[in-house]
C-alpha cells in the first residue's frame, strides 16, 4: 500500500479532477453565407422532418410492440336439405363439419359423392382409363399399382377390362361430380367467430366482441364490409364473394379460404379503439388471376363412416367436397416505452451526422469560395516525418496567416 | 492509354497518397471549467451506463436471437364414471377427448347433453320459445329458420305450438345443462404433456423432459408452481385453477384455456439452464373481471355417432361441453455473435452524440461565461457575399482579438 | 398586436435570419502522418466495407421483410395389405390417416393393437404387473387407480390377480407390440403437399407448384434431394430416412417428423426464383445422439369406432402406433425499400464514428509526436472560476503560441 507514492496518489487524484473537472466540445466554423446557409439548414429540416415526421410519428418509434397470442373458437348454423333420387335427407352442422370442434380450420362440406356399403372383398377396379389390363398377367398377384385402390388378386376382368382387387367394394366411382352442388344452400349457412387476444407484454386481453357487439346485437347482425364490420357472424357465401370467388363453381369442386382477423392496437388510447378488421382471401392461388398453369385445383378429401351390419364390418365413404376455411389471427399492439424512445431518438441524431456530411461536401467543393471555406475549417499539420514537402508547408503558413489574418 | 499525360498520372498519384497519408480529426475545445465538466461527465457517465447496463447486459445486445420450431405431443389419463338415471357407465380417453390425436388442441368434454336414437324424420321442433307457430301459415312448406333445426314441412302441430320439421328426430333438447356436471371427477384427471423444441439457427433440439425428469420421477410426479415445476404431468383441475377460474363451473358450461410453455435459453451458458416454464390463462375472457358485457360464455360443441339398425341410418348426437385446451410454446434462443455486438456498440456511440448535445445546450446557454465558451467554439467568417452587415463583421472582429489574444 | 414592437420584430427577422444564412461545420486537424493516415484510412475502409459488406450486401438492410402467410393442404395416396392370423384385409386412405382433412398436421397408421368387441361391462383388470392385488381390500369399490382403466367393483379375481373392474371389457392388451409393424408397407405410401403461401406486405402469392411443376410432371415425379427439389410427392420411407430415422424401428412404435418448406424470397428479383425448399427433421429427440435419458420414445394414440349390435353399444378400439407429420412453412420475402436504406445509412454513419474515436486513440496515445498532435487538437480554456492552476495557464499560453507560431 505504500508503494503508492504521494507524488502517485497527487497524480492520480489530478488526472482524476482534471477527467472530472473538464469536458471537450468540438470547435466548429459559423460560415456566413446565404447560399450555403439557406441549403444546409434546409437539408437539416428535412432530415429533421423525416425522422420526427417518420420514425415518431408514422412509425411510431417511441413505442415498444408486441405481439398477440390469439384465440379462436368457431360455430356454423343452418341446416341443408338434399333430395337424391327421392331419397329426402336433411344436414345439419354436426353432419357437414369437419372436424366437430369449432376450431381455426375446419371443412364445410358443400358437394359429395357417397357410396354405401363398402366390405373387405374383392371387385374389379373402376375403369377410368388408368387401370386397364388385357389378361391376367398385367395383375400381378399381391401388388398395388400407384394409381390403383386395392391389392390386385391376379385376375383380369373381361367386363370391364380392369383388374380384380381386393379392396373395399364397391370402388367408389367420382367420375363426375355432381352438378349443381348438393349442398349449395350452404351459401346462406353462417359462421359465428369468437376471437380473444392476449398481449402478454402489456397484460391486455381483448375479445371481438367488443363494445357495442352484445349478445341483443349478435341475435340480428350480419358482417358487412360496409355497415357491420364489427358483427363476428359471416355469411358463408358473403365470405367467398369477399374473397374473389365465385360460390357456386368453389361449392362443386371445393375451395381454400382464409379469414385474417387483423388487430393494430395503441395501447396508448383508449382500449376502446382497439377493433379488429376482417380480411378474406382464397389460399391455393388467386381467383382473380386466370392460372392456367395450376396443377390442381379444387379441395376434397375422403372420410369413412364404420358400421356392423349382420356381423360384417361395412362402411359408408364419402368424398366430400367444401369450402376449407383458415381463420389467422394477427395482433399488434403498441405502447410508449421509454427505451425504443432513447433509441430512436439516438438513431435519429446518427441520420442528423448524415445532413452535415452533405452540406460539407456542398461546401467544400460547389461553392465558389471553396478555398476559404476550407482554410477556416482545416488546420494542416506539416508532413514532418517522411517526405517534407515544401509547398505543403508553404499552404499552411498561408492558411495560419488566413486564420490569424493580423 | 498514351493519352493519360505523365503529368495526369502524378496527379493521380499524389492524390491517392494525400488521402492515405492524410488524417482529418475534429478540433476541440477543452474546456475547464468545474461545474460544466462535472456536469456533462455525468451526464456522459449516464449514458454510458444506459449503454452498457441497458443495451448490453438487460437487452443482450451482443447477442443473435433464434425463434423456436415447437413440437408438442399430449395424452390425458384419467377414468369417468356416470350414473344416469340408472344406467352406468365408464367413460375413458377415447370416449372423452375430441379430437384423438394428441395435439396441441384438444377438447375434454366434461358435460354433455346426449339424445339418442336420431333418425331422419319429421317432428315437432323444440318449444323454447324461439320458433312457436300459431297456425299453418306460420311454417312455409321447404324453408328453413335461422334458428330452427330442420326443414319445415308446412304444418303447425298443436300440441307444442311449433312448426313440424324434416330432420334429425327427436331434436335434441338442450334447455337444461346437467348440473352438477356429469364428468365432475375431470378435476383428476391428468395431463402429459411432450415438448420439443429446436432452434434452427444454432442446431439446438431439446425436450421439455429435462435433466432430472426421467422415468421414475415421471411416474409419480404432478405439476405444482412451487415444488414440481419441471414435472410434464399436470391435473386438469389445477390447471383451470391456475388459470384462476372455478373447476366446477367451467366443467359445467364448458371454457378454454390456453397453456403457454415459455423457454428463454442463454445458449453462451450450460445448455442445461435452458428450461421450460409452464403458464396458464383463459383464453376467452379473463376470469378474474366480472365482465358482465360478455356475449357469449361457455364452451360447447356438438358431435353425432353413426350407426345402422335395421337397415336405418341412425345417430347418436352428442352436445359436449368441455374444457378447450390449447398448448403454446414460445421459444427465445439467444447466443453471442460479432455482428449484434459491433451494431449495438454503433448505436452507442450514436446515442453517445446525444450527450454531446445537451453538453453544449447547457455551456453556451445556462453557464454565466457563455460567450466567453461560444467564441473559444465557434469561428465566424464574414457575410462577404450578398448583404455586408457592418455590425456582423466588427462582432468578428472582437471574437477574432479574444481568440487570439496577443 | 401592437405590444410587440418594431424593435423586437426586428430582432426576431434577424434571429431567423442568422439561423438560416448561417451554417456550423466542425473545424478538423488535417493531419499530415504517414503512418497515421495509413492505420486510420485502412481503419476507415475496413468499417466502410463492414457496412456495405455486410449490411448492404449480405444482410440486404435496404430492403424491408415480411413474414408470408402459409397455408397446407396434403393428400396421402397408398394401399396397406394384412393378413392377421388368416383374415386378411385392405386399408385405404380413409383407414389410415388421423385426421381425414388433409390438414398439415396429421397420422399415419403404421402399427396398431386391435381390441374387437369392447362393451360396458365387469372384467378383471390387465395383470401387467401395475395392477395385482392380493384380497378384495386392495380393490377399494368405487374407486379407481391412476394405472388402471376403471372403476374397481371390489372384487379381486383369483385368476389373474388383479381387480375387477367396471369398464369397456375386454381390457385391451397391448403388453406386446406387433413386430414386424402390420403396415410396414407404409413405406411406400406418397405424401402430396400443396402449400401456398401469401406476403401480405407485398400482395405477393405463391405456390409450391412453381413453372415447371404441372400436372404431367406431377404425375410421374417422385422427390429427390438431389434431382427433385421441386417435386411436391414424398415417399414416406424418404421422409423418415431424410430425417435420419429408420423406418421400420419408427413404423413399430411409432415417432414424429417435422417438414419444413422455406421460402426465402427476393422479390427484387424475377419471381420464378422464389422457390421453396424441403427440409426433414425428427420432433422429439434426435434419432442421430443416442439419448438414453429419454423419458418417453415412440408416438401412439387411442381411437375408438362405436356401434350397436343386438341393441348393445360396442365398440372397436384401436391402439395407434404411427407417423405424425407436422408441416411447417416459414416464409420470408425481401423487397428494396426507400426507409430501410435511410435507416442503413444513417446507422452505418454511425459505426463510421467508432473508426475515428478509434484513429483519435492512435494519435493522441501511441504516435511520438502526440503531444504535437495533441495540441493541434485541442484549445485550452484557462480554469478561471474556482482553482487558478498557474501551470495550466501556462500551458495554455504555450499552445496558444504553437497554435500562432507568429
Amino acid at each position: 500500500m505504500c508503494i503508492i507514492s504521494s507524488k502517485m496518489k497527487s497524480y492520480i487524484t489530478e488526472a482524476l479532477s482534471n477527467f472530472f473537472f473538464e469536458y471537450e466540445t468540438p470547435r466548429q466554423v459559423l460560415v456566413r453565407n446565404r447560399r450555403v446557409g439557406v441549403v444546409c439548414r434546409l437539408i437539416q429540416l428535412g432530415v429533421l422532418a423525416y425522422i420526427i415526421g417518420w420514425v415518431f410519428i408514422y412509425e411510431k418509434g417511441y413505442q415498444t410492440v408486441d405481439i398477440a397470442i390469439g384465440s379462436v373458437f368457431t360455430k356454423m348454423k343452418g341446416v341443408a336439405y338434399t333430395d337424391i333420387s327421392g331419397e329426402e335427407r336433411v344436414w345439419d352442422v354436426s353432419d357437414y363439419v369437419y372436424p366437430d370442434q369449432g376450431g381455426e380450420s375446419f371443412v364445410i362440406m358443400t358437394n359429395f359423392i357417397i357410396t354405401d356399403g363398402q366390405t373387405q372383398s374383392m371387385c374389379p377396379e373402376l375403369p377410368d382409363g388408368k387401370n386397364t389390363c388385357n389378361s391376367d398377367a398385367d395383375c400381378t398377384k399381391g401388388q398395388f399399382k400407384r394409381t390403383g385402390n386395392g391389392h390386385m388378386t391376379g385376375k383380369c376382368v373381361n367386363t370391364t377390362n380392369t383388374c380384380e382387387i381386393m379392396s373395399w367394394c364397391p370402388i367408389e366411382d367420382d367420375r363426375t361430380i355432381p352438378n349443381p352442388p348438393l349442398l349449395s344452400v350452404a351459401e346462406n349457412f353462417t359462421l359465428f367467430i369468437k376471437n380473444s387476444i392476449t398481449f402478454p407484454a402489456f397484460g391486455v386481453v381483448r375479445s371481438n366482441l367488443v363494445e357495442g357487439v352484445d349478445q341483443r346485437y349478435i341475435k340480428k347482425c350480419l358482417y358487412d364490409p360496409d355497415e357491420h364490420q364489427l358483427c363476428p357472424i359471416f355469411r358463408l357465401g358473403d365470405i367467398v364473394r369477399l374473397s374473389g370467388f365465385n360460390f357456386s363453381q368453389m361449392a362443386g369442386v371445393g375451395g381454400a379460404i382464409g379469414i385474417l382477423i387483423e388487430w393494430e392496437c395503441n395501447l396508448d388510447l383508449s382500449l376502446q379503439r382497439c377493433i379488429p378488421k376482417y380480411g378474406f382471401h382464397g389460399l391455393y392461388g388467386n381467383a382473380k388471376e386466370g392460372e392456367s398453369s395450376q396443377a390442381s385445383v379444387g379441395y376434397n378429401f375422403r372420410t369413412a363412416k364404420y358400421y356392423m351390419e349382420d356381423k360384417v364390418e361395412k362402411r359408408t365413404l364419402m368424398k366430400i367436397f367444401g369450402i376449407r376455411i383458415d381463420i389467422v389471427v394477427h395482433g399488434l399492439a403498441r405502447k410508449f416505452d421509454i427505451i425504443p424512445t432513447l433509441t430512436a431518438i439516438g438513431s435519429g441524431v446518427g441520420i442528423f451526422g448524415v445532413a452535415t456530411v452533405v452540406c460539407d461536401l456542398v461546401l467544400l467543393n460547389l461553392v465558389p469560395k471553396k478555398d476559404f471555406y476550407k482554410n477556416m475549417k482545416f488546420k494542416y499539420t506539416a508532413v514532418q516525418d517522411e517526405v517534407p514537402v515544401i509547398q505543403l508547408d508553404k499552404e499552411d503558413q498561408e492558411k495560419s496567416q488566413t486564420e490569424n489574418p493580423k
